[in-house]
């Protein structure tokens, strides 16, 4: 005998479970008539999973358990297997807040089966408490629930037993983490195989990150061998953010086969059917061996970075976009990038030269909007700016104190700053003119050390490559150019020129360029951000005195010699970048747009930061003194 | 037999173990002169508390444990227990990252006493996770550590044994939260109890919100009486951040005897070494009873609005401040306060007015600043307003889609926009010249529904007042000039003129005011966000139906049949407020300036949000049908 599994890998919208429940509706009503017995659906398919604090509000609750009673009901003559959000209004979470679970409930002909909980839902165990997840801000977890009952966890990790066209079997039913067993002194999986599972599934909420699918294979995989079971995972689509960071999911359902072969899985960013069979008798599936997914690197990046911006801009209600473009890399790639997702009649380029933009780069420019085919025009700064540092440095101020007067002067970088948030005048003046928002254009490695001016540059409705190194940008460029475009939308000379901001006389294209050598610095600064570990300054130097550094952070071969003559120059610009990053550029970010999020660490809620002063370790200080004593 | 205890209530700077570090040696130096037996210190004196994920660094926590062992080393003749992290470096956290306690070491004579646990310390069992607490997402927690031993908890938590001139006693610890008993399913100072101490220690680094003291009180006092033991209390000074919240630590630190009663307590927002002597044959404090604390409700406010400014702006290097002050309320506070705070030498006013202003407003504007005898300019904007509409309407866009050519519309809220942003052009150039940062003049009322421009008004450095209503502001501003400067500074016309923008024609002062009525609006947008369960539209049009919404809310009676006739206008208000609430208002908010927090919920990462799109419930949209009916 076979039984019909599907995922439906729905997309999920967060905060909507209006929404969501109409969606999950057509899913049982397509799986009815493909005859499916068994339909898994996601973690919180109903009310979504990054909501913020909305989980606070009693009515959205009421809410949420209203449209799963409607699916229970829903379900008859098939079994469903969907995620909410459970309450026990008896009981209170440690917030004082009403009873929350993170929950899987089984339906099948408009009832609940029940397991070893005292309720009739399967409870989330594993809470993940880093990067995105505050699992335990809101959920009240199993092991808790355990620690009151006062029982061993073993006899509450059970699996619900069900019985499809008369025969019974034993589904092992994991809530995301649950499955993600490798840091976690519980082991999910393993309990439910010994509890006598006969087959796995994992509903998930999983948000992409690069390298996250492979590992996920990799750990899925093993436990579905180590168990011998085979192991269906059903995860969503769609965008979700926790404010700070706009999280794509991939879906990437799946099913493992009992000795860990992924058999057959979900195309990544669509919604998706995915249906397997599954014998009971054998407890094995009896798919055919297809595979879907197989992204390059880059590729996944254009993927997710395309996906979260239309989906999130169509979220918030903007279909247009207004970019500043210098004729630089950044806000090129931006602006093929909305013109690829918004069509271009709906993008709007501004150029917004100052006396010190080159004609090579105004030209960029222009010819970056003749290629795209979009709006554009020009508004040159410089007798606003003119006026702006008039008025500075002309106005007399009155001192009430002494009642004299004096003025003010301007410093260089005050003047580059003036510049920087006169374009963020027009844009967010055109950007209300042409309708929709306007974007930030800043890359990571800026973001990281706060190389953008404060209501300058790092301002806008998305930074659409906020997660993005520099060198990913030149990446991203040329594959649009090649595969999106397949012309070149983005300039050769784009790609050729010295990256500069152009704000004064010595940064002007083809006389000065960034302070940052990206070939280094991107990879110093994800050392910074993106290890598991953070790296500090102690360990950069430890490194780097081993003469291991350019290995570990994965920068070329030979290119710090050639950039740094002496241990003392080495040290000097660590030190600079690193009171950067870890003083003012924090202020900086804790005002920055929100960010596409593609890194395992993306600037934001992902990455939490607090303004402290720069700090350097004891063990630095004393590294420091003997590499400038040699 | 009397032991000398005392709690060094000292100010704790995060992520300054170095400082820290030399406070806390500070503090021993002086204990031993005043022969001090047993001293208490904070919660993670070391490191701090709200550190983001520094946390995540392995250098710097390398360097709170050596700190840590040199505090132990300096603890001869004498008693330290102190608050650091913890590390276990054979065990991993959850995330798979080291193993972090929360912890308390209690060393004596230079080694550390050793309770129940395999660690020479003590864990902390019950880990915050909700306002603006993460602690499980950097802390082990006693409760999984026991779940890993598999032992009950009763057998972990355990008082230490300690001998102080031959005599022997059980010091029962807690970290903080573990004190805060109501929600948690173990009540540690219960086990303590039970096990066998004779008095307990609660080391905390708890920050400060409106009403906590009084609730501490109650608390703590009812734990004494219940566990029949006195209770020490020790909590730091300073300010820590989590980025988007500045919040203030105002020590409080207090002793509760045997039958509950508070009977000593230090000073709010100063270090201080509070004194009490234990017997521990009787198990009694005998001090003499003397209370210092007692605050109203508008002098904390004020107290923590002061200190908490004060600490950060050092904290961050600022020492001078500009303020844009229209001739109202919210400017003519937050100026008074900077006055107050650095000096008026350091504080620059400017006025920004546009053709809208009105002549009493830029008069106002004036006064306060000869009041307050600080800097003053007028910086008029039309000119460049004037520039930036005529460069928006009159350039021309040439779409390259169909080699056309046309141009824009600014709509009036696009002019009232340019406007707002027009004065952060001046306000950060005016304060890169005059040095220091510039300041956020947002209130709570206008954060909650983004009655703000974007880059516009809400911008600066820090939005001190943006944790207070607006009636809270006047409120505020009667104190400064009554309390504090014992003069008017702030003139009577600002108290009495309506609130207005000024952005436009209508909205001129005499002539049209902000679309909130204060009255009402403030107590309802505090409904949605203050409220331990949340309130929605459902809640509000329950209350409003049940005649109770005034009583509920807390605005004054009969105000709210003043101003909506029907029960159309109430619906339609409710909506509006709601859709900005939670909408637009949500994306300006994260992008705005820290907060100083003083309520139980400020915006920022004490309440978290995502963007997503506005939500009424399914029974709101009955209820909404039922009232329109009538």
């Amino acid at each position: 005998m076979t039984v019909r599994f599907a995922c439906a890998q729905i997309e999920v919208v967060p905060g909507r479970p209006d929404i969501n429940f109409a969606t999950i509706i057509d899913a049982i009503d397509k799986a009815k008539a493909e005859n499916i017995d068994i339909l898994l659906l996601p973690e919180l398919a109903v009310p979504g999973y990054f909501l913020g604090d909305l989980w606070e509000q009693p009515a959205f609750l009421d809410d949420c358990i209203e449209y799963g009673n409607r699916i229970i009901a829903a379900a008859d003559n098939i079994c469903v297997i969907f995620g909410n959000i459970a309450l026990d209004r008896t009981k209170h979470n440690e917030d004082g807040r009403i009873r929350k679970y993170n929950a899987a409930f089984i339906a099948q002909n408009g009832k609940l089966l029940k397991g070893a909980l005292p309720y009739p839902y399967i409870v989330k165990t594993s809470l993940p408490n880093y990067r995105e997840f505050d699992d335990s801000r809101y959920f009240h977890s199993l092991r808790k629930l355990r620690e009151e009952m006062a029982v061993p966890i073993e006899e509450l990790v059970k699996p619900i037993s069900i019985t499809i066209r008369q025969q019974s079997f034993n589904l092992g039913i994991m809530i995301c983490e649950d499955g993600w067993t490798t840091n976690y002194s519980i082991n999910i999986p393993k309990l439910l195989a010994k509890n006598g599972a006969d087959v796995l599934c994992n509903i998930s909420c999983s948000p992409f990150s690069l390298q996250k699918n492979p590992k996920r294979h990799q750990i899925f995989g093993e436990q579905a061998k180590d168990c011998h079971l085979p192991l269906l995972y059903c995860n969503n689509v769609g965008v979700q953010n926790n404010g700070k960071n706009i999280f794509t999911f991939d879906g990437c359902s799946c099913a493992y086969q009992n000795d860990g072969t992924l058999l057959t899985d979900s195309p990544a960013y669509e919604e998706h059917f995915l249906k397997t069979n599954f014998d009971p008798n054998t407890k094995l599936l009896t798919n055919e061996n297809y595979i879907h997914n197989n992204y390059s690197e880059i590729a996944e990046i254009y993927n997710a970075v395309s996906y979260g911006t239309r989906k999130f801009l169509k979220q918030i209600g903007i279909s247009k976009m207004t970019i500043g473009v210098s004729g630089g890399i950044d806000s090129a790639l931006t602006a093929a990038f909305y013109v690829n997702l918004l069509g271009p009649g709906n993008v709007l380029l501004v150029n917004m030269p100052s006396k010190f933009n080159s004609p090579l780069t105004k030209n960029l420019a222009l010819m970056i909007a003749k290629a795209l085919k979009c709006n554009y025009c020009i508004m040159p700064i410089q007798e606003s700016v003119d006026h702006t540092n008039t008025q500075m440095t002309q106005t007399q101020i009155h001192d009430y104190e002494s009642n004299s007067a004096f003025s003010l002067e301007l410093s260089p970088l005050a003047r580059e700053n003036i510049q920087a948030r006169d374009r963020t005048r027009i844009l967010a003046a055109l950007a209300s003119a042409f309708g929709g928002g306007f974007s930030c254009n800043s890359n990571k490695a800026e973001i990281t050390v706060g190389y953008a001016t404060f209501y300058g540059d790092l301002t806008g409705v998305l930074a659409m490559i906020g997660d993005l190194w520099k060198n990913q940008v030149y990446e991203l460029a040329h594959y649009l150019n090649d595969k999106i475009f397949e012309r070149k939308v983005i300039p050769d000379e784009i790609f050729t020129i010295s990256p500069s901001a152009e704000l004064s006389a010595e940064q002007t294209v083809g006389v000065g360029g960034d302070p940052m050598i990206y070939e280094y610095h991107d990879y110093l600064f994800r050392a910074f951000i993106e290890r598991w570990d953070k790296a500090s300054p102690l360990d950069i130097l430890y490194w780097y005195k081993e003469g291991s550094l350019e290995e570990i952070i994965g920068c070329q071969s030979g290119i710090i010699s050639k950039i740094f003559s002496t241990n003392k120059a080495f040290i000097d610009d660590l030190e600079r970048w690193w009171k950067l990053f870890s003083g003012f550029a924090v202020a900086k970010r804790i005002q920055a747009p929100p960010i596409i999020s593609l890194s395992r660490r993306a600037y934001g809620y992902d990455h939490r930061e607090a303004q402290l002063s720069p700090y350097f370790s004891l063990k630095y200080h004393k590294l420091k003194e003997e590499l400038l004593r040699n």
